[in-house]
């Protein structure tokens, strides 16, 4: 491809619109343009970079027996009802009506058409396992779509569904796609990590994410220091080591202190010298069924993640001001377990080992000194609801944790049988019986993987492309296209170095050189081949590697080998 | 790909709701499903054809020049505001609301998109030609969706938009197009021809339809006997031969006869022993603005289509009883053109000529006899405004027209500054003068291709695929699963013909060799390697050509030569 006819608008400026840098690269180095919120136009770069993930996807997926098959975008709602979906899903949902008046939506994810679909034609245990795929457009009406093609409202998905007649199935099928990702993204050229997950909201438990390590990334990743554990956890999900008991102090009498004007952690260490872990932490939340006091120790904060779970419940929101008063009896920060009735009292592992502690007298300006745990208060349920932070060990081995941020593009869940049962989606077994169907779902994010690659992979001049999923692998640059020998030199390479099937782009336009090397920076391709008048005198151009940052005279009848070595070391 | 694990669900019976043949063959040979009316899952061996005839279509769009993008899916309303056709695209267009309340549609054509894309991107004269395409779900939500994937709501389409500066870079862009789908069509194996075609309600003029040929097909195509001619038009474009003038017949007086209960052409003709060349037939039309008749000779039929483009209306419908009792005084089947007041008169090139004619006397069981045109009537208009039919002179050289029924598969438009006009999307010439954008479309259904490759490659026992498009080349079938030679010669087959890169499935399944076969020949692989125990006794098997209907026996250390060179006589 010649550059002049490339359509690769580049911009000098950053878009005022784009807040993080992989917004800014593709839209600077003319990969994306905007057709409305969280909707992006894919340009020629772009389209190739998607490409050749979808690629690596497809054959990952094929060789762990996957099929490929193209399912609606457009879904009935009639599906979406039976699943209970319809109702829950909110307004994350396109909805639309046909000309009929009929309900449908802009698939977000395809469960119920793949079960109904699998309903209908699969009725043997013989005919198990099968693992379908496909890779489309997906939609999600984000309320603030942002960063691009992070968080858009429609991006390309690969998502593959498991079908099993149990879970020793699903297992074998949920750990070939666990080795399937882990490839993808290894060839993708990505450093990343598969981390223990929440199932969050999609529902079924057991899953991993697989997060491209960024510094700008949206999740926080607790990972073991010791390499051979191998233990990586989101944020959410990190267990926290089960405590050791305190020391054996003698309970103390309970007593009401003063601490006017104290409704922080922080303000009642202070005013009394002591440690936040002396303190409860007492929290107030609101469920659609009722009111939960969490209490962690001061020094730490509530996992809402682990707290939704325990409890089971649909919504969990922070009590607002006016039900801590009228729960309590005191405003937001004297707080405590002793004498709340009609509230559940949800503790953390940690706070039932603590003695004589400092909480919240539900009384304003006072604090209750020596609480202690099973004597002042009885909680409903102990469980680990909270933050584990880096530098505490690791739930697998004991080592220190570390923290790193990531971008999630790859989840995979266990389903088991929640929509199979839903839909009545069943099989036979060996004795005739009829089963449901044991399922799993796996998603990659494709064009977020594209920009996590970017998040990545870029330094202040734009993109450095891993050359495994670049839009082309070499640019040729004549430095002046005015001097012929340069041109012809450059066009002859060009040639010859796609007739080697190297994807390669001619710079054949007629700016400076350095317009067309800043250019090259910023799109990013992996290598430059720069022709030269210096060079040209002893029969050489210049390389240079984009990720290296390294420079080589080569000469001119060694370019394709040297390409090609260039290209397997570093894909 | 073993057929125990390949989702492939073939069906026995027809099912109910598939009128057509490639809808009946496409369900039961478990190619497709519905999800919902017109909307369908495509199962992994209706993938694999789609995705060959999408890699086709891509290599003829980048070998012209094209460069493949994504553009969104939905696309929001503003822009189908500034081109108008939010308005008037009526209910096929599919709408919906995000949550903020602002309108979407679900792309049915990507005009508007993509030239407000190149009017922010583009500024130079330099900078053309562009060729663009993509590769995607299409949206068209039909009144009526029906006969499979020949006219779904949801499909896939290939659109190719040409930006050029003037119409003679038009011209070079649309003959490019005009190239690409000659090869495309060709390089998918189908018998097809490319026919002047009406370019309907898209706008703009110029185009072609490039229609494969099948007795199932919608569109009447009429072609010149003469293949070197190579005249070629749809039924609703093919131009009637200007008419010779006819005998000098002295003028008769104009006068009135009694007709009673004639109101076809059959009965008159019957009733005054007359052939139909001599009957001007008149039909009443309500357009948006006026009362329209339009005149044909009496053995002719009005094309509704040249009558609309000659009219330059927006809707055409043919008068209901009522109104033309209201304009003429009589009932349908007693109008004539003469006397005929406050309606505009539209004649066919033919009925000018015509001498001593019959027509209606605009009163019942009445008719004119000795009706000559101009002196008994004036025409408000002149036009070839009739059907052409099979056996008429080519407009081209003169030799006979013959008929064949075609399915439209693709279509090039020549859009001119339609779009780019209404949308202000202008570049500067040499002279520094902005000018609209020059503009061609270029559609193909991929899906509708794959419908239109089954409506003309079947016979009574199932699909006849191509072997560019077959979803599989070979298919491999042991008589016996329980004769352990047969089970092993036939997978060492599988494994040495897919190790040789060709593309082969090995039916594993425990059923009769009945079932096995007829399945295959249901599924259209174009060549079945049947291993038997006759044949084994000789060290052959059984090779059989699908298309052919062939068979031969082949040493089995000759098989892999063997399928290279049927596949190389066939692709």
């Amino acid at each position: 491809m010649r550059v002049s006819q490339l359509l690769m608008p580049t911009l000098r400026e950053v878009p005022a619109e784009a807040e993080v840098i992989s917004h800014q690269l593709l839209l600077r180095a003319g990969f994306i343009r905007k057709a409305a919120a969280g909707v992006y136009t894919l340009l020629p770069l772009a389209w190739r970079v998607v490409r050749k993930i979808e690629q690596i996807v497809r054959e990952e997926m094929d060789r762990q027996g996957g099929q490929e098959i193209m399912m609606p975008i457009i879904q009935p709602a009639e599906l979406w009802q039976e699943s209970g979906r319809w109702d829950v899903y909110g307004p994350e949902l396109f909805r639309l009506k046909d000309r009929h008046g009929r309900d449908f939506c802009l698939g977000p994810t395809h469960e119920e058409i793949i079960t109904a679909l699998i309903r209908g034609e699969i009725n043997s245990y013989k005919q198990l396992p099968l693992l379908l795929y496909q890779m489309q457009n997906k939609y999600r009406d984000e309320r603030r779509p942002r960063f691009g093609l992070l968080r858009g409202r429609e991006f390309i998905m690969k998502d593959l569904y498991s079908f099993d007649r149990d879970e020793a199935g699903l297992d074998v099928s949920y750990n070939k796609m666990y080795e399937a990702y882990t490839n993808v993204f290894n060839r993708c050229g990505l450093n990343f990590r598969p981390v223990v997950a929440d199932s969050g909201a999609i529902g079924g438990s057991g899953s991993h994410e697989f997060a491209v390590l960024a510094d700008s990334g949206e999740v926080n990743i607790l990972y073991c220091s010791d390499e051979e554990c191998g233990y990586a956890a989101n944020e959410e999900r990190a267990e926290a080591v089960p405590p050791a008991a305190g020391e054996k102090e003698p309970l103390l009498e309970l007593k009401k202190i003063q601490t006017p004007g104290c409704r922080t952690i922080e303000e009642i260490c202070l005013y009394l010298k002591l440690t936040p872990q002396k303190m409860i932490k007492t929290i107030l939340y609101q469920t659609e069924k009722e009111t939960v006091a969490a209490m962690v120790r001061g020094d730490r904060e509530v996992n809402e993640i682990k707290l939704y779970n325990a409890l089971g419940c649909v919504r969990l929101e922070m009590a607002d001001e006016k039900i801590v008063r009228d729960a309590t009896g005191a405003q937001t920060g004297y707080m405590g377990p002793v004498g709340l009735n009609g509230i559940k009292l949800v503790a953390d592992n940690e706070v039932m080992l603590m003695v004589n502690g400092i909480a919240g007298a539900n009384e304003d300006d006072h604090h209750l000194a020596n609480v202690n745990p099973d004597r002042d208060f009885k909680p409903h349920m102990v469980k680990d609801i909270r933050l584990v932070k880096a530098g505490e060990p690791c739930p697998n081995c004991g080592e220190a944790l570390l923290e790193a941020r990531g971008i999630e593009v790859g989840q995979i869940f266990k389903l088991r049988d929640k929509y199979s049962k839903v839909l009545g989606a069943t099989f036979l077994d060996e004795n005739g019986k009829a089963k449901p169907f044991v399922m799993g779902c796996y998603g990659i994010g494709v064009t977020r993987t594209m920009a996590a690659a970017v998040e990545q992979n870029h330094d202040d001049k734009g993109i450095i492309w891993p050359v495994q999923i670049a839009p082309y692998h070499v640019i040729v640059v004549p430095i002046s296209n005015k001097d012929q020998e340069q041109v012809q030199t450059a066009e002859k390479l060009y040639q010859d170095l796609v007739a080697a099937g190297i994807e390669t782009v001619l710079d054949d336009r007629p700016d400076r050189a350095g317009v067309k090397f800043k250019d090259a920076d910023l799109v990013g391709y992996p290598f430059r081949i720069t022709v030269g008048s210096k060079g040209l005198a002893e029969g050489k151009v210049e390389f240079y590697s984009r990720c290296k940052g390294e420079v080589a005279m080569v000469p001119l009848n060694n370019i394709v080998e040297t390409v090609r070595s260039w290209l397997q070391a570093e894909g």
